[in-house]
């Protein structure tokens, strides 16, 4: 086995056989962990950029904190019983891709697909560099080193990943858990301490600003927009549904529903003791920078062992909810890779039964995200949730077209609130963050549609191209061999009776180097009586490779139909360094005669025992 | 003309014919520019090197500058009286190297070249660094760029020399002579003044530190050990002869004489008024670092002009006198190559008749050097004098054998003086230099002459290996034609072809990755009516490399005596990116086979067009 494979094997464990493929099936509660981290994990951060936003105002404005979440808290309600009317009509997955497209047409299908693309990128950046940020809160020390955090952290939650999809439910159920009831906790002591009395210190400034009406509006606009980064986890689930055991709809709608409930509750009470603590979100570059959450914690907890718990689970379901994307984007992209809009590698399953192309592609591209934007959380945000509401636009009006058709006009009713909520949303966050980089998000749509195109056009064309008529037919070839001989040894003996087996029309060709070689070999070629002729090519620029071009290139205008196979003989050393010793002839020659049609060049290896 | 080929012909020019080989020569004007400068501009660092070493001790002790010189300048005349026999002993190029193998032995000779080879790339590192320096002293703004110049200088003279030599003879001539004729100036310009009664202001701190006699001798070899980085050039010449016009010899000896009057002139003027102007060295790392020539320059010059021509001159000739290494260490290489000791790639020719592999690795390691150096050549210059005194005594010693040989007494007591003296100056070097990095030079000749070893064994037991025997013969071997096929389109008709062409034995693998793309294939075979079989195999684990390895590993078990071609039908797009649409499976299926014998993995290309 070679030092690859066994550092995979170790790495990625144990091929898995095709027939194992319906066993990798996760039941309701480990797929909550998997599909609903993401939503869940929004906690941790939504509050914080509502509060952002209206801090930059003024701290005054923190008191609409409240209205905001419960308004968010609201479209999550709508959106999600769109959803439920998605899951049940598409118990094989229904993607907002799928959805769009087969109702809609491939267009918007398309659109729905590239958006989900980029929302699941933005995730795994977004989810990573949060969770580092609630580790930089609990242990300042850590502050230099945010990007390489984010970055180690995508790289094992994609190695995880290439493992397989039931493992990482087992080993993602605990943080979830822990994170859900620790947060609980956190609302209910604040509730409690709240109710003995505390009292919050005021805020460090409190101007009277007054903004006029329709400021107030875009305000509250702008920090709706930044909040609605916290539904982006909800398509996760209508996506990945072929993930849950069966009966999987049942089963997918339940954790929805659960999901909703969670976050709804947790949203609101984070949000409601955030503002009655007087917590103020802090810069990112302030030298004690402590997330909101971690200011909250504080505040109830005290510093103990509590509020080093909520930290941890914190980080580690918002480095769980990366998964989210890393189980959902490998599948989206082989959906989208099988209908010929993306490289066919993206739908091949490796021996682990995960599509191990998207998850390579995502964790790249998110790595670049953490890297480029220094592990910010806050400026990608206003990228984020721009994305994603496209594709549930789509999805919706999708749903719409398809509950119509079925005449289930009740469902279809909820559907077309979605669609319509979802799409005033999706304006008011483009048009409230298009300077913040929503407009990053439109250019990335329209190039990936781009791509898309091409591939199409490419693999259309090729389906074309290729495809056998009843005139084709194989036509017999005429075959020349050409072997290369810097020298005769014990080597070449092997390469010339392989291009003797191949065909009559031999030659072999030795370009002449220095003098006393082609003296040499010409000697040896007539002593040793080989059957085929040597032809000596001169070398006045002492270049290797020209003289054989050269060569082949007036041979195959004599002979335009015959099929020339350059066998170039190759010494296969015991260690690796021994190949720095030996020309590779053979690599020069490939690329100098890759444009040549009707050439081939092979090595015949001899080995050095 | 493919890119890289273009970008070539830019950077390089064209190719130069063979039997201009001979037109390559330089005249001994040029070539004075050529192999002196780094001899000659060895006056810009190594008097600075003593006074700094005397300077650590006190300022009081920088009145031994000029005594240290004088030494300096009577072993330079010891050494070059010395070559003065090698060079009409060897006419065609006698660097030690090749001495040292004839007369001592292949040891001695390969701790020579292995001692010149270091010496030449530190050469490189340490001009090209005082070049810099110089630059940096007239312009204090580039100092943080240090090492970039540096890298940037090394990768310009690399790329001169890979044009060839009569070119670089030609432009490097106005800079050297510039240099010389401008410190010839100063000197003369700085006796002028001198004599006009010009009093120096006192040094900055003049303590009166007391050495012992033992510390004070120790002092004086300690600078002394640093000012032999004067003597490093002198070898380039005799390791040249081959490059200057005929007659060889007389015209590399007129060449050494001037050489050795005017950097022996030159090193003892600048020393002494350096002394006489009290001039202190500086740290490298002080605000307004200037070098000691800066110095010289300005308080005799003042900020002008001149001033300004002496710094470029000087900068220019170190930055070529890393030249002299290019020309040397190429062919020192192919030398050292052409015996087995090297890899033969350092002694091909290039098609500008210039030795371009040992171009660019004297490229490669001196930048390496430069940058972990950080650019500061007073790092360097402890490391620069061992390795070439090594070589010196090494070379004089066979030189003595040699006279010896010949019967004449006289030149052979020249050459025991040198030997005798070079020697000793060698240990004083090592020791007093050791704790500073002369130890650095001892493993590195030890890991040279361990490489060495290995390559020449790799190649000794490869023509053993290889070379034929009355009893060797071409045995036919009997050809097994496995052509992959995943599905049947136009493109695989060609390749089948080909197969057929090739021999009778020809089977088509199909490796199952989706059932329906295997029913497919087995209709269309049996439609299209292909004259040999196709052999389905199953990839329970979705690999499409193992079932084909495991089949061969079967079929060769079965006859281990056949050889078996298999032919991966290729899609050439037209544009480079349409490549990452297609699996490459011949890439991996290389890999997997590498270390199979008997196995041959061909790619018969159609073009998508």
């Amino acid at each position: 086995m070679s030092l690859y494979s066994r550092l995979k094997r170790i790495l990625v464990g144990k091929p898995i056989h095709t027939k194992h493929a319906h066993h990798e099936r996760l039941p309701w509660y480990f797929a909550l962990a998997v599909f609903a981290s993401d939503a869940l994990s929004s906690v941790a951060y939504a509050p914080e950029e509502i509060m952002r936003v209206l801090s930059r105002a003024d701290n005054g404005f923190l008191s609409l904190t409240l209205p905001i979440s419960i308004g968010i808290g609201a479209l999550l309600l709508i959106v999600v019983s769109s959803y439920f009317q998605t899951i049940r009509a598409y118990p094989k997955g229904g993607g907002s891709y799928r959805v769009a497209t087969e109702n809609l047409g491939s267009i918007p299908g398309r659109i729905a697909g590239a958006s989900l693309l980029i929302g699941y990128v933005l995730t795994v950046a977004v989810s990573i560099a949060s969770g580092v940020l609630a580790i930089v809160s609990m242990a300042p020390m850590t502050k230099p080193y945010v990007i390489e955090m984010g970055v180690g952290a995508v790289a094992l939650v994609g190695l995880l990943n290439l493992r397989g999809a039931k493992e990482s439910g087992a080993l993602f159920s605990i943080p979830t858990y822990s994170f859900i009831l620790l947060l609980f906790g956190l609302i209910v002591s604040a509730a409690v301490k709240s109710s003995q009395g505390y009292v919050a210190p005021p805020y460090p400034t409190m101007g009277a600003v007054d903004l006029g009406q329709l400021a107030l509006i875009l305000l509250v606009l702008h920090a709706f927009s930044s909040g609605c980064a916290a539904l982006t986890g909800v398509e996760a689930i209508a996506d990945g549904v072929q993930a849950f055991q069966p009966p999987e709809a049942t089963n997918a709608n339940r954790t929805l529903i659960v999901m909703a409930a969670l976050l709804c509750t947790m949203f609101v009470g984070i949000s409601y003791f955030a503002q009655h603590f007087h917590i103020v979100p802090m810069n990112i570059h302030a030298e004690k920078f402590q997330t909101v959450t971690a200011q909250l914690a504080l505040a109830v907890f005290g510093n103990g062992a509590l509020y080093v718990m909520v930290q941890i689970a914190t980080a580690l379901i918002l480095i769980l909810a990366a998964n989210t994307a890393f189980a959902d984007f490998p599948r989206l992209s082989s959906f989208i890779a099988q209908d010929g809009f993306l490289p066919r590698q993206l739908n091949s399953q490796g021996d682990r039964l995960v599509f191990q192309n998207g998850i390579i592609l995502l964790s790249l591209l998110s790595i670049i995200l953490i890297i480029g934007f220094k592990g910010a959380p806050e400026a990608l945000v206003p990228l984020y949730a721009a994305g994603v509401f496209i594709s549930f636009t789509l999805s919706q009006a999708g749903m719409v077209v398809k509950l119509r058709k079925m005449g289930k006009y009740v469902p279809m009713l909820f559907s077309a609130l979605g669609c319509l909520t979802t799409f005033v949303v999706t304006c008011i966050v483009i048009e409230s963050k298009f300077s913040q980089g929503a407009w990053i998000i439109l250019v990335a749509l329209a190039i990936i549609l781009a791509v898309f195109a091409g591939i199409k056009r490419h693999y259309n064309y090729l389906s074309r191209e290729l495809s056998l008529s009843p005139v084709d037919q194989i036509e017999p070839i005429k075959a020349t061999v050409l072997l290369l001989v810097p020298r005769l040894h014990k080597g070449v003996l092997h390469a010339i009776a392989y291009a003797e087996s191949m065909t009559r029309d031999v030659r072999a060709l030795h370009v002449t180097l220095d003098i006393k070689g082609t003296e040499q070999i010409k000697k040896d070629w007539n002593d040793f009586g080989v059957d085929f002729p040597l032809v000596i090519l001169d070398s006045p620029y002492r270049s290797l490779i020209e003289p054989i071009t050269d060569y082949i290139d007036q041979a195959l205008e004599e002979d335009p139909d015959q099929m020339i196979t350059v066998i170039v003989p190759q010494a296969v050393p015991k260690h690796w360094w021994q190949g720095l010793l030996h020309n590779n002839a053979a690599v020069g020659l490939k690329l100098a005669l890759a444009s040549r049609k009707n050439v081939v060049v092979t090595n015949v290896r001899y080995f050095l025992a």
